[in-house]
């Protein structure tokens, strides 16, 4: 098991994000975990975790200036060690199906959140990674050296889609996921140079304000069987899409 | 092998679209063929068409205003017999890879046009279809009842992506048709109890101001492979993705 010295989780002040950073502050080998959050001052659950490892910071994933001054800040708290691990958590369900009053701007919300800020949260924090993935004694595409983890969905899946929009009202967050996953698969090709690992996980059906009261699992089972998976990716997973698990998703 | 008698192709000034709109031409069972542009005024190849089933009206798929006038001017051209086919072909090719200047404005604007486009397209103009499929004769879920192709790209699927960003600095492209990718599946099976249609393919690599002149298809062997695999629908093909000569790609 490998776990990265240098964690960044973004959405962490609930849900799934919020269940990640407790599951990596058990973990004694993470000496860094940035949470972020889109109002620090309202992130009660983070503010009330008294560690030192913990540093809560802004985000707003759909604000390129906000992306910026985060980066900066991170560097100055990870040094030249550089970010070993980015969860690309943060996220929205926007309803919406086949037969809803048509709405452009309701689409465009829903994938500038889920799919394109992760693009743009990935390439800005690039150089730090490559500073991570550069300086850690941790073995090749793990998350001890270097790795970008995308939470995705089981939704994503095309292939697996025979409910249609009757899931969740899912029609926009399903083409959010699908192409986030794209994503994944796309710079999981493009960094295998510098050595950094590209993950998409679906954590299951959780308890969320995302996923209601009635799904199946707690977000603590959920977290601590995605950091558990976390730690065990190698090269063989690099690009993949996986529940957590580790078992494999088809696209 | 089953024609409609109505279809509707976007982006048809050029390329695959004004490909697909001359081989629809060839078929007798083709009555009406409505050819959108951008701006008509410079859609020189479709002006100079002399054919009365031909109706060339402008469209500018971002523009919810300009889809709302087309579907109006549609319903006065299809009548009570409503439309039976529509072919999603207008896109764009925004060159973007992971290691890009961050620009989430070429991101925006290529799922903007390649995916949301098609989703406000395909509502807007459901209830035509539906009436198409009321009205036909043609057994069901074939082209010549109601359908909704997209003109996706083999570029489109996850499985098969090992080039990364590589072709074509495909990054944004891959993921706007990704996710359009999972708008077709999705909408079969919204769509099914309409006994509506809904299929998308990769037209091949084909010579075009996209495509480039080293494509290794002109657009004659696309288009017409197209339409022969369209002929061929039926409801064994709902929510696919298919090669030009109906073989199934990964998604």
């Amino acid at each position: 098991m490998v776990f990265p010295r240098s964690v960044l989780v973004t959405g962490a002040n609930r849900g799934i994000g919020l269940g990640l950073v407790q599951q990596f502050l058990k973990h004694s080998e993470v000496q860094i975990i940035i949470a972020t959050a889109r109002d620090v001052s309202k992130a009660t659950e983070l503010n009330a975790i008294k560690d030192p490892r913990l540093h809560v910071l802004p985000l707003i994933v759909t604000c390129d200036k906000s992306i910026d001054i985060l980066v900066k800040e991170v560097e100055k708290i990870v040094g030249e060690q550089g970010l070993n691990l980015l969860v690309n958590n943060a996220g929205i369900l926007s309803k919406y199906t086949t037969k809803s009053e048509p709405s452009r701007a309701i689409l465009q919300e829903q994938i500038n959140v889920n799919s394109i800020s992760v693009v743009l949260v990935s390439q800005k924090f690039l150089p730090l990674l490559q500073k991570g993935a550069g300086k850690s004694t941790a073995p090749d595409f793990t998350v001890g050296k270097s790795a970008i983890v995308t939470i995705s969905s089981r939704l994503g899946s095309i292939g697996l889609n025979v409910e249609g929009s009757g899931w969740f009202e899912g029609l926009a967050y399903r083409m959010s996921k699908s192409a986030v996953n794209q994503f994944n698969r796309t710079i999981a090709v493009d960094l295998e140079a510098d050595g950094i690992l590209a993950v998409a996980f679906c954590p299951g059906w959780v308890q969320t304000d995302l996923g209601t009261s009635n799904a199946l699992l707690t977000v603590g089972q959920s977290a601590s069987a995605l950091v558990n998976s976390f730690s065990k990716l190698t090269k063989e997973h690099n690009g993949g899409y996986f529940t957590r698990e580790l078992e494999v998703i088809p696209f």
